[in-house]
Parts: C-alpha cells; structure tokens; sequence
C-alpha cells in the first residue's frame, strides 16, 4: 500500500506533468512569419539505414555526407504492424504504414486508409484540407500505390487501385478477391483511382494513367473524365505540367505505371548469383567460387520520359505555397521497387532523385522558415552492403552469398558489394528494422530521438495545429 | 514586459521542474559533486539498426522502448574503412574501427591501434592514463580481442592475442603469419596480452584467460606473471572480484576464452534451412516448403559461470570513480559473435546486458552529472527481420529464404524470424551499414546528428579535455 508521501508524490508528478504538456507541448509555437506553418514530408519507399548508406557511400562517398545528413534533427522511428487477430508483425508494407503515418492508425498489411475493423481513418491530408490548408500528394509510383494511397483513400486491399480490379478477377496469375465493399456498385467510395478523382487534393503527381483510363463500373466514362468533372487539369507530359491553369487543382499522370527511374546497372545487369565450379557440388569446403562481374551505374535511357522528382516536387510547392499552409507528401517509391527487384543502381539512382527533391524543399524552407521538412521511410528493405572481397577470403575454401550479389564500382573508386537473400523468388522481402528519420527544425520543434510511426503523425499533426 | 499570468506561469515552471529534479534526479541535473569529467563508451559489437530493433522487439516489445531509446541524444555514425592499397572498403571488422574510435585514425581490416603504415596509434585510453584519469576496458568477450585491444595495444593483426600465437603457426587450420615484429624475441611491445599486462589500465574484466596462461617467448614466466609483475591483482572468480585489494589495478578473466552468453535458444537451436519437398528440386514454383519450427530464447545454462555485464560495469565505475574523472569502455561483445553463428537469441540475450550495464551507467551520470554516456556500435551485421510469414504468402509457390532462418516466440505473443544469408561458411559476414549511437546529453555536449566514427573519438577527447 502506498505511503502518505507516495500519494502526494504521485499527485504533485500527475499536477506538474499536465501542467508542463499543456504549457510546453512537444511542439511549441513559433513566431508566425505572417504565412500558415506547412509540412513537406519525404517518404523513401524502403530507405533504411543500409539503403541511405549505400546511397553515401556512392553518391558522396564513404567520408562524405548527403544533404539529408546535414539536417539537424534525427530520429529513428519503430514501425508498428498487426496481424488481422491483433498480435503485433515485426515486418511491415507499405500500405499499413503509409496508412500510420497519413492517420496515425496502426493496421494490417496491405490496407490502405482502413482500420484493422475496415473503418475509414482520417488522413493528415484530409484534415488539413478541412482547415484550409492545400495539398499535395507527389510520387515516382502510380499515384495510386500504397503510399501516396494511404494519404488520400479508404480501402481494404492496395490492390483496388482502379474500378475493374477492385470488383476481383485474376492478378500476378493468381484469383484476386478485390474490395467489393468499396466498389462504387455496392455504394462504397470507388476504388484508389475513383477516390482520388473526387478528392479536395490540390496537386497529385506521379504515374498510374491506366488506372484512370479504366472506366467506372456500368458506364462509358473513365476516371479521367470523373476528375475533370470534380475540376482537375489533367497533365500528362513535363511541358503541360508548365502551361496548365493555374487556378486549378492538378492531376499529373506521367507514365502508365511507375515513373521511369535515374539509374540502372550496366547493360540493366542486376545482382545475380555467385557462380561454383563443379567440384563445389560434391563438398561445400571444395571446388571455388566466381562472384558476379563488377558493374557501373549508368543513366537510364527512359529515365527522360517522364519529368523527375525535383521537378515535380518545385511544382507542387509553387502551387501549393499560400499564407494559410500546406501539406505536401513526397515519395521516392522506386528505392524500395528497385530492391525488390534487386538492382541496386536502380535504387541508389532514386536516393539521388530524393536527394535532389529534399534540396527543393529546403531551399524553400530557407525562405519559409515555417516549413517542417522531414525524411523518412515506411519501412525496413532487403539490401545489405557485405564484404568485398569476403572477410574470409584467406580461408581457402569457397565463400559465398547464398542469395545474389551485385558488385558496383563506386566514383571514388572502391567497389561497394551488395546482397540481397531474403527470398528465393522473384522479389525479395521487406525487412522489420526501425527506419530512420532526417528533419529540419523550424522554431518550436524538438523532435524525440526515438518515436513510433503513430508520434510522427501527431507530431506533423501538432505542427500545423491540426 | 510579462504579463501577471506570464509571471504565474513562470513561478510554476521553476517549482514544477525543481520538484521533479529532486524526485526524479535520473532526468534532471543532480548537483555537481566537484569531480572532473568522465566518459563510459558501450559498444556493442554489430549492435547495428537491425539488432537494436531486434532488441527492442524480444524485450520490450514493438510498442515498448529499451533504455537506450530514453536517452536524448541519437546520431548516426559512418563507419570508415580502407584496404592496404588505400582504397574505401565499405565493410569493416571490429579491428579497424575500434581503431578509430580509440584513436581517430581510419585503419585496414584486422589492425589493432595500427595505422596502414603499421604505426601505433594513440589511443583515448592512454592518453586519458597519460593525464592522470584512470582507464578502465570491460568486456564479455577475451580481453584481447579486438574491440578492448584496441584500446590498449597495438599490433599489425587481431589475432596476435598472445606470446605463441605472435609468432605465427597454425590458426583455425590455416597458416597464419602472426606478427614477428612486434614479438618482444624482435624488440616489439609483444602480443596483446603482454600489452595488456604491462598497461597502465587500471581496470580490465572479461575473458581470454587462456592468453594470459600463456609462457612468455624464451622464458618460463607466463603472461599472468608479467601482470603480476607490474603490480596487477588477477581476479578469475565473481567472488575474487570482490575480494580484491582495493590500491592495486585490476586484471580480470572470467573464462579461456569469451564470457557465456545469456540466452540461447530452444535445446541450443541456431537458424536453421527452409526444409523444401523432392518436388521442388524438379522446379523452383514446385514442391513446398517447410520453415524451420518455432523456437523459445532460454537462458543459457552456463551463463553464472562468469559475472554479468552489469556487475562487470559496476564494479568498474566504482573502481574508477575520482575527482579526475575517468574514461570506460564497456564492450558486449557476442551480439556481434552470436550474429556469426546465427543464433538470435544469443544476440538478444547480450543486447540484455547491454541494457542492464546501461542501466548501471547511467545511474552513476545521474550522481555525477559530469559523465558522457555512450552507446554505439563499431559495424553492422548480418541478422536481419524478415516477414513470419512472408509478404508472397498468398502466392502458391514455395517461398523461402536462401539462407537460414530462426522463428522465435517473443513474450508478447508474436513470432519474429530472423535471416541470416550473407554467408554459406559457418560465419556471416559483417555488413556495411552506418551505425547507431545514443548518449546522455551531461552539460557542454552537443552531439551533431550525423558524425564518422573519427568524429566519435574527437568528441570524447574534447570532452575529457584531452
């Protein structure tokens, strides 16, 4: 039982600690320059500490430091997921996080905007458009994936991005059950596409044209025509990005699917196996072992199709720019895609693109000191940087990944080995540490060392008095 | 001019605060009790973004947070490493970069307190000694390995542990050169634990008795003697240890060779190969698999054979305490060495001590203010958090990684699975990625957000005023 001075004690700590959060919440008010506070948030699709190193050590080398390296506030940041029973998963997608950070709702893999009850939850997006706020939603996926998604729509499946798949049917060669809860036919919101077409975002960039070309459900109009209808310019290429009204809201759909990326390896090589010679086969400690030809990063040739990330992150922020604020995401996807996909070129040359973004927003938060810029990732990605040669390259048996390996010739002259074996099959698997995050510090923000995906909602939340 | 309720507000925040500075000094400043500076460096070997998620996951659980996550200060620490031929290599050994975190000098793989020119360095330990701090080097692995030798020594390769094996010979069945100019036979300073016996350390606990067991070259005195010699009190039991005179240095091993470790798992299972049908073997979309069963972290029977971490720690700071101040390296070294062998739960356990060493530190900084905690790690490693079960579960083909695998229950009811596949040898590799670092934030202290481990060295020699 406690004592008389514990309960007093416990009163003066309950007392004194209201007393500090209401007078000194984490996020303090600052001096408004006359224009509202905005948030420009940079999520790398998968960028953890093993992708932002690899993105270093080749684009500023091993002693150098990326613009993201010279924020003055960081972070890491745990990564909550449930199971549809409720325990917790220690490996997370996109669509659950993504959903996290927009809304602040911890949810269950592949659920977009949606509770683990499949209730709508209230996107940071959505909330700030209600006070007034504009808007912006810019990606190098299908503005319709998981990420860009989760700030703006409300489903069961990241899946459901257009109006025919999200009745089901047949998808990656496998029978897909869709979200027939969500459809429009069974009076729900649509699907992704459908959903962003009838949004109140101002500016949504990125690829996914084909999933607004498909047309609504019972009738000879596309999703296009149905964001025309709500009063969308609609822009599909770098130059009418530059000639569209201005006093429009925007819906920039520059590529089928995901943008094209920056960087690919030579002649498109990605990480393949090492080879063994015969004699390997007989015993693991015989024989010998050829690792994967040593490859440069070179330019995408494709890579000019659609406008890049700096671009259409400076647009969005001159069309979002307004004395009441904004809230803009921005995503680099393809850093993640490209891992799954085992190319680490791919993915170094999309840590440039986001560098290059994240350099846009900067040097608009130096005339905007009201500005909260933040960087981070959803999740955890399968990439390691391993040793070359191999730290047991004197034992004189073979030594090898058993996954496969891409060795690429850094610009400062070292090769930088990576690894990537989570999975025997075609795409690789995310993995379950916690992600970092980079942020400026406009005046009033002290962001904690440590926080959840859910606090970096409230904080953004805080932020714009929300 | 305030207003009266600026005034009120003020008056309650000066009683608020010191209210909660004198209950709860562990959050406050404690009164300064006149003794000069001091640094206590945890490092846990391979206790990269992964493990430390690992960590967090087993023994707080994913909404929990460890005591390191409490700690105010958080940064990144790139880690640098080059060949022989002075190139960048992207991944390094505990060797070099304990090196450079002693010293401030970058280093090839496998050198103790040896630049690439094979001179000494200088290490934060010996000159702290040199002005009259003492010094203390605590670790639950042999007090010659690489990490605390690096502290102390100085040698061209980390396996010259001792008077025999300097001299080269046979080494885990290979030809080993040792390092013939340093043996004392040449005139050099001799093995690591004939500089670790002739030191000015004050205090050094761990394992490696083995080492010390040994004959010194041309004599019949072993190492223990020479330590004897210079004035040291050899302590091999928990009991010795606090037994031993109070005026003298102290030296001591706890086991041959590396201290046992906390946990284990489940009848002393490792990860273990996906199990795949006959079926399978015809085509990759075949067959079935089967994961490795899930298995529980025990204790590890023998772990009371040798003191724990934190009685290490705290027997150390109380050795070390004085008005001079002090520094303390404090190294958990089989998270790193459990990672090799692919067992997670002996990480997870060592991640434990860590905690529980902290916990030890950072009461006593909470006594004396003037005490810069630390903790990093010197590399990342191969352990990495998987999906259970995997993102392509729905896909009707086997999917499995291509290395080993651990299932572990974890005490709030989830299954985390950890892969280990940079390697098919019997050890994983290290991996390349920046590391993580959290501190106490004593006054006069500000830590950058991101920093090399060269940086990590200047920073503690600052604060020492060295």
């Amino acid at each position: 039982m406690a004592t008389l001075s514990q309960w007093i004690n416990r009163l003066l700590l309950t007392l004194c600690v209201g007393y500090l959060t209401i007078t000194y919440p984490l996020v303090g008010h600052a001096e408004n320059d006359g224009s509202g506070r905005s948030v420009i948030l940079f999520i790398g699709d998968g960028f953890d500490d093993q992708h932002v190193t690899m993105g270093r050590n080749y684009l500023a080398g091993q002693a150098g430091m990326l613009s993201l390296d010279t924020l003055p506030e960081r972070s890491a940041v745990q990564v909550e997921t449930v199971s549809a029973g409720g325990q917790p998963l220690y490996v997370a997608d996109s669509a659950n996080t993504a959903t996290t950070i927009a809304s602040g709702v911890i949810t269950n893999i592949g659920r977009v905007g949606t509770a683990p009850d499949d209730t709508d939850t209230l996107s940071i997006a959505e909330r700030a458009s209600a006070q007034g706020l504009r808007t912006g939603l810019v990606s190098t996926a299908s503005v319709t994936d998981a990420t860009p998604a989760a700030f703006v729509a409300h489903v069961e499946k990241r899946g459901c991005e257009n109006p025919t798949i999200i009745l089901g049917g047949e998808r990656y060669g496998q029978t897909y059950s869709g979200c027939p809860q969500d459809a429009t036919d069974n009076g729900g919101p649509g699907s992704i596409a459908e959903q962003i077409a009838t949004s109140n975002i101002d500016v949504i960039l990125g690829g996914g044209r084909q999933h607004f070309e498909t047309k609504q459900s019972g009738s000879t109009k596309t999703v296009i025509d149905l964001a025309t209808a709500r009063g969308f310019s609609i822009v599909t290429s770098r130059k009418a990005l530059f000639t569209t009204e201005t006093n429009k809201p925007v819906l920039g759909l520059f590529a089928d699917e995901h943008l094209p990326v920056k960087l690919r390896g030579t002649d498109n090589r990605t990480a393949e196996p090492p080879e063994t010679s015969l004699l390997h086969s007989l015993h693991p400690y015989l024989g010998s072992v050829e690792q994967p030809a040593v490859m440069d990063c070179e330019p995408n040739p494709n890579f000019a199709q659609a406008p890049d990330l700096a671009t259409l992150t400076e647009f969005a922020i001159n069309r979002l720019s307004n004395p009441a604020g904004f809230f803009l995401m921005v995503e680099s996807a393809s850093i993640d895609k490209q891992s799954h996909k085992r190319n680490p070129c791919g993915s170094i040359g999309e840590i440039a693109q986001l560098e290059e973004a994240l350099n846009v927003a900067l040097q608009y938060a130096a005339r905007h000191p009201d500005t909260l810029v933040i960087v981070t990732a959803d999740h955890a990605q399968a990439a390691q940087i391993v040793p070359e040669p191999s730290l047991y390259n004197s034992i004189t048996v073979p030594v090898y990944s058993p996954g496969k390996i891409a060795r690429i010739n850094t610009p400062e002259g070292g090769v930088m080995r990576v690894n990537y074996a989570t999975n025997n099959f075609v795409s690789e698997e995310h993995t379950g540490a916690h992600v970092p995050l980079f942020a400026n510090a406009p005046a009033g923000v002290e962001l904690p060392p440590f926080m959840r995906q859910r606090d970096l909602h409230q904080l953004m939340v805080d932020y714009l008095n929300l």
